[in-house]
């Protein structure tokens, strides 16, 4: 492990103002940040990792960690440091550079689905909370991938990542950019077609899932296009009266958790 | 209406460097933020609001709706005013200082609770974010009130309340200081106690409301207290292998899902 005493040290320039870099690309790279996060990177896509830094009281365990299962140069550096090179008070301690991984193409992952897989598929969902959000809750309750138009959120956004608990970084995903040609894909291979939105024809209790379900997803406010519900069964979640809607990684949880529940059945 | 041209115009005093007094009490008040928020507080409970603070481009629609429904005085500012005012950019534009309602007794909102009542009890939820996630989902399924042990953020919090989309400011809610005089309210009261957690005994699923119905929910990482999930039947999410948990304001999402679908049956 390598002790960093200058925020300005060339070795972790990567790492440096981590917030406005967040606003660019990082030539295929991403950032993973927190505890949590990383190690779900080191069970799981462990050669993703490119460099890790950590505050000096994390070297014992998540030093060894990282060490133990990459080569990728670990730097520690005290709380102050670490401050100053993250540009912002980093209290968790902990920050990963990492390779974006190869792209995977939804024709692929929609191929391999299982008969009875679900997936759920966002349009137009640009904020990172609820791309996180979304990620979590489709890991959560066994989604066989998260498929995403061209308008959402990157899940590679740190702050997408940390809200998804890491699942951002191992639930499949893929992004196809026109929301029509999401539908033919998904219509192609097979999967029925649920769009969830508060004036959806039939109550999400009465839906009956069998094959493979697709579940879309609208952002709060605009929610889906007439194009994309004009070719879906609409489904609504039943709420109280007076009530707008719910936010939309958690509508995405309740249908998925009902989705899901044949599994168990 | 009364324009403002100068951030230290004190008859804009209760409104300015809004972050850093979020942390200390405002005697009795609180802010309340955004056009939504504002907008319910119209609708429900105008007579809480002492005083608003628009954004110029806000006087014709909601300046005049404020002054429709109360007497409050209404502070019109440019944004620049606005942002000096309030400490940092107020994109919203859209401020109301009001008094919190005199607190409700937990023992009157449970007394007037109908017999099929459910009422959504969190311990331990000190995540203002996730205090008012809880109030929306609750709102969102009809749950009758909200109880919260004194370890919980506080509803009234500016971020809560936005959180919420306003229902931390229209579903009722009580605090009773110690968890185990909250979980005894709930029992001589007749309320059938669901305490949610990853290693709950029963399913979601297979619970079968009936009568009162109290939905136990802890803090994300802890969770609830040994004690009352002695005192409660435990209830789990079914999530795929692997997966620790969700997010409690959205694992309360799911189960009052479930937990209203009487009403529709």
């Amino acid at each position: 492990m390598i002790r960093i005493d200058a925020a300005d040290d060339p070795r972790v320039a990567a790492f440096t103002r981590i917030r406005e870099r967040d606003l660019t690309s990082r030539d295929g790279c991403f950032i993973a940040e927190g505890e949590v996060v990383l190690t779900g990177l080191l069970q799981r896509s462990s050669f993703l990792i490119q460099a890790v830094l950590l505050a000096e009281r994390h070297e014992q365990r998540l030093g060894a960690a990282v060490q133990a299962a990459t080569a990728a140069p670990v730097y520690l550096a005290g709380q102050q440091t670490l401050d100053g090179i993250a540009g912002f008070p980093l209290h968790r301690g902990v920050l990963a550079l990492c390779r974006k991984p190869e792209p995977v193409s939804a024709a692929d992952l929609l191929g391999t689905a299982p008969a009875d897989a679900v997936v759920a598929c966002a349009f137009g969902l640009s904020n990172h909370d609820n791309i996180g959000g979304l990620f979590r809750n489709a890991a959560a309750f066994g989604a066989h991938a998260v498929l995403l138009d061209g308008r959402c959120g990157d899940p590679f956004y740190r702050k997408a990542i940390r809200v998804s608990a890491g699942a951002a970084l191992t639930t499949p995903h893929a992004v196809v950019e026109d929301e029509l040609d999401l539908i033919a894909g998904l219509k192609s291979a097979g999967f029925r077609l649920l769009a969830l939105s508060p004036a959806g024809r039939s109550s999400l209790r009465q839906v009956r899932p069998a094959g493979r379900v697709a579940l879309l997803l609208g952002a709060e406010g605009p929610g889906l296009s007439d194009a994309v519900m004009s070719r879906a069964e609409t489904v609504r979640i039943e709420m109280a009266p007076g009530v707008d809607s719910l936010n939309v990684a958690t509508a995405a949880a309740v249908a998925l958790h009902h989705l899901s529940g044949r599994v168990e059945a």
